[in-house]
């Protein structure tokens, strides 16, 4: 296993961590200026926020900092109660591989959707097995113009007290499942980001993981799961904070050979979200280099 | 699948559903007067609930109205940081089973525990494959026990998001396997409860409810999943108002050999705890009979 404790060169921070400072939303631009002040060399950042500041000056950015992507946040949401809405999705997602793949990210990840509608608390038919199904069909398409783009799209499994509003997908096994039904040969452009968050409860993660293998584990995402968790989207914990065995968790992760960026995720409307983004900033890198 | 539509017969109440009406704590003696007035045959109580009227006096009333018990809540919580912590889960789940028994309970449900301490915010540990070890070895040791009073129990997968501070045993398929290590012929005295709040999501249900058969399958509770979901604990829905599909589920449990009660375990603090219990069972008989 790596050792972090010596600098933070693996650390990246997806964007949507300090995308509000201060109770405020923070512009890109801000933010990545602020990642570059202390060195880090990765981010992952958010479709709704590349495009508030324009691709082209994020990607001159980005250059000019020398800062990489450890992916692009994000693709998914197929679902849809009727063929204009399957097909605006696929439209949608072929838009986000255009994007990541100019921002020269290593994959885009993909939050699949569940039942159309439940994110508005109106969900417009409750059978999640026509969700999953619609969801596979997505990928499937999505992964033919990836394929052509060359652009890995990786699937996240999302907790299972997500599972009717934002993935059907919810453990490491069923996205694993997924891959292989339609990337049998592993072929590198198809795999998982896997968020500590949404599988660290799972009774066979360890043995998921190895599964997975170095082909598959297209991204490692970070935080920490709180006692007690005042909510079910935006009250995830720094980490060292609650009590997901990290530095355990990527002891198997890069046992199966993954050698990339951790990625700092973070969604907290309590605490994280109402603090200045440099403490924020320095308190990420700290516990990457103490607790990941 | 049997007809439910024609009347109540298959209801029962676990008493969790209606313990605090218009905001309010109501003794169990009440909640037994409110399910017997309207003819519901089952209750599922909660042992709080008895020990605050007298065991000996629920006994009697149960046998006056002719209310039988779907189950009895619970025991379980069997993690500790120490010896004495475990020995003192093993004693308290022995009483749990003698109190089952006194009530005719046909099983004691097992809600396990998971990380000692994370319920009050301060876990004691992290390491949550300790906490499922000392889960397997207080199953083991309170089975003993059970068979010989002839109480059988039912361990109870609890949702991912309360692995950390309620029960680390997390899907069907970890019950299941638990199930076969400790109770490989199927004795009848070793089983799951099958709360479709908790397992919904799954998309190995169908599979792992087939699995599981008749001799596993020693209760099964409805309610539904809400979106938004509020609350992690306390924010469940009434069958109808979610996005579970009930009938499918109950399809597969009873085409899986399960005939008992189809049991009401509601716990909501934003909306049903407020009304008046008679509206609660009124609705939940309603309910009973059209989306169950």
């Amino acid at each position: 296993m790596r050792d972090f404790s010596k600098g933070h060169e693996w650390l990246s921070i997806n964007t949507a961590t300090i995308r509000k400072q201060h109770g405020a939303e923070v512009p890109l631009d801000r933010i990545i200026d602020q990642c570059a002040e202390r060195g880090i060399r990765a981010i992952s950042p958010w479709r709704d926020q590349v495009a508030a500041v324009g691709i082209d000056k994020i990607a001159r950015q980005l250059k000019a900092h020398g800062i990489g992507l450890s992916g692009y946040c994000r693709g998914g949401f197929f679902p849809a109660p009727d063929a204009a809405g399957l097909q605006a999705a696929l439209d949608d997602n072929r838009r986000a591989i255009d994007e990541a793949k100019l921002l020269g990210a290593p994959c885009l990840v993909l939050v699949v959707g569940a039942l159309p509608g439940a994110l508005d608390g109106k969900a417009l038919y409750k059978d999640i097995g026509r969700a999953r199904g619609e969801v596979r069909d997505g990928i499937a398409a999505s992964l033919e113009y990836a394929g052509q783009v060359g652009l890995p799209l990786a699937i996240e499994p999302l907790h299972p007290m997500q599972a009717a509003d934002r993935a059907c997908i919810n453990t490491l096994e069923h996205a694993l499942d997924l891959c292989d039904e339609l990337d049998p040969s592993r072929s590198g452009m198809l795999g998982v980001a896997l968020d500590i968050y949404h599988v660290w409860w799972d009774p066979k993660l360890q043995q998921q993981i190895a599964r997975a293998g170095k082909e598959r584990l297209l991204a490692y995402h970070v935080c920490d799961w709180l006692t007690p968790t005042r909510d079910l989207l935006s009250d995830r914990g720094m980490m060292g904070d609650g009590v997901v065995e990290l530095k355990k968790v990527r002891g198997w992760v890069e046992g199966a050979g993954f050698a990339g960026f951790s990625e700092v995720e973070i969604f907290s409307v309590f605490d994280w979200w109402k603090r200045a983004g440099e403490e924020t900033l320095d308190i990420c890198i700290e516990r990457h280099r103490t607790v990941v």
